[in-house]
């Protein structure tokens, strides 16, 4: 919100790979105008750390004051960015999913797939979640994690009976090509593509993406690294009429949200700096503040 | 060495601001092949912290695990950030500059000019140091800051005599303009520009850098931020041309040095990550090794 008002900023992400290119290593920074704090996150990605016992997702975030230009904070962030990212998502879907969204299905059964049927639920009455996973063993696994976690028994279903049933459905993937076809989505649906965060990353099919009320979090970013970036290139949006679709202008009531029921609605996702910079002082408040209990108590 | 063998690679830079646009933001991030590491740097200039008994320059390092992309250091980089620019421009002043190069000139008094005194010394037999200060405060206070570290007495001269006398010439300011004129320079001088780290910046006159040996630590990089980027803009010289001329290259003897006794040559550093993450693991390996030795002490 604050970016849309111009009070904070993005720079521009940075890709870079471990001596194995499947090791990734990504870079997001800014400025955040409701914290004064600029921030940098290092985000890793190393899918083969399971093998290891090691989590295969790791950010770190520094926290910068904007005026002394000070290191303020170093924080482990790999639970807040998967918080982060269902954060902003919720935001998107508060406003985009129809009202009476009770059926949530789910693409992607990793660590970020968890906390977005958790948030989700805090903001539309989802009675039902479908989930379709890439294996038996992996369905199983998540339904145990989500379960645990959440409290919600969900359904193992297939990727097909998953879209056609989903009044919000949400991908958390790190696919390159369309996940499903175009015509299983409900009339009235809301998607939301939380996986493509690099250049060739995608999970929606391009006439979906063409076709939906598209938004994005950061246009100039979702043209080059998000869902964006294939209608883009395909031609089929220009980067100006992207610049109209920021979920800022959306929850600072400077464009139009869900235009009717059966409108299809599309959050494209690809994650920025501003949301690290606020997760990270939000959780170094929480610690400063228990701290200063603890040393009330112990004094 | 290891970045011109391929072995070892440098992502690209970002640049932003604080709010106040005379605050950056610079990160740097790279994979080395020499300690298996990647790093992200983030570094900061705020010019007004004398104001406030703060560093004008903060530098943080973050060192990544190659293979298992684990965090394995937050280094607070400061001091180390002077202390690996001048490591890099050691190697290049001594591959270049002439060996009876006796005199020193310095144009630019901040925290790098004192480390490249010290660093230079080791490397050649300078005799005397001229400096160039933009005040008579600022020139006094250099001056004792020099002595106090190094134990050498400078002379504080003017921009041009620093410039006639200098067989070494090292420049170490924030500056966007040349700040000498070509002629000025002595057949057989050897120039290392520290400064231009930006769009914009700049310290040397065009000619001279077109005319000059030219060696840059990173050519990509150079093109963009270095001092290379006005030879580049003015279409006197092709990134294709200047990715041959990395102290890399130099350093691992495939292509040449100085010419003869008469020729210029110029150093065009702009710092990159290779350099972060060598220097960062090096102080980490002390402090590890320090930290192993008192609990020996204290079991």
């Amino acid at each position: 919100m604050t970016l849309d008002r111009g009070e904070s900023a993005v720079f521009p992400v940075v890709r870079g790979t471990g001596s194995d290119p499947a090791h990734f290593l990504g870079v997001k920074s800014g400025r955040d105008g409701s914290t004064g704090m600029l921030g940098v996150k290092a985000g890793t990605t190393n899918l083969g750390n399971h093998l290891r016992g090691l989590e295969s997702h790791t950010s770190t975030t520094l926290l910068i004051d904007d005026v002394t230009s000070a290191l303020i904070a170093v924080v482990q962030a790999n639970y807040l960015n998967g918080l982060r990212t269902a954060a902003a998502d919720v935001l998107a879907v508060g406003r985009l999913a129809r009202r009476d969204a009770s059926t949530l299905g789910v693409i992607g059964t990793g660590a970020q797939a968890v906390f977005e049927i958790e948030a989700i639920r805090t903001v539309r009455p989802i009675g039902r979640v479908l989930a379709a996973p890439r294996s038996a063993q992996s369905g199983e696994d998540f339904a145990k994690r989500v379960r645990d976690r959440t409290g919600v028994v969900i359904e193992i279903a297939s990727l097909e009976d998953t879209v056609r049933a989903a009044d919000i459905l949400v991908t958390t993937t790190p696919s390159k090509a369309p996940l499903f076809e175009h015509d299983w989505v409900k009339p009235g649906a809301h998607i939301s593509a939380m996986g493509a965060d690099n250049v060739g990353k995608m999970e929606l099919p391009i006439s979906l993406v063409a076709s939906a009320q598209l938004y994005v979090d950061y246009p100039e970013q979702a043209a080059v690294i998000g869902e964006a970036q294939h209608v883009v290139n395909a031609g089929l949006m220009t980067i100006e009429v992207l610049r109209g679709r920021s979920l800022g202008a959306l929850l600072n009531g400077r464009i139009e949200g869900r235009r009717d029921e059966a409108s299809i609605t599309v959050f494209d996702s690809s994650g920025i700096a501003v949301q690290d910079i606020a997760a990270a002082q939000a959780a170094m408040q929480i610690v400063t503040a228990a701290e200063g209990s603890r040393h009330e108590r112990v004094s």
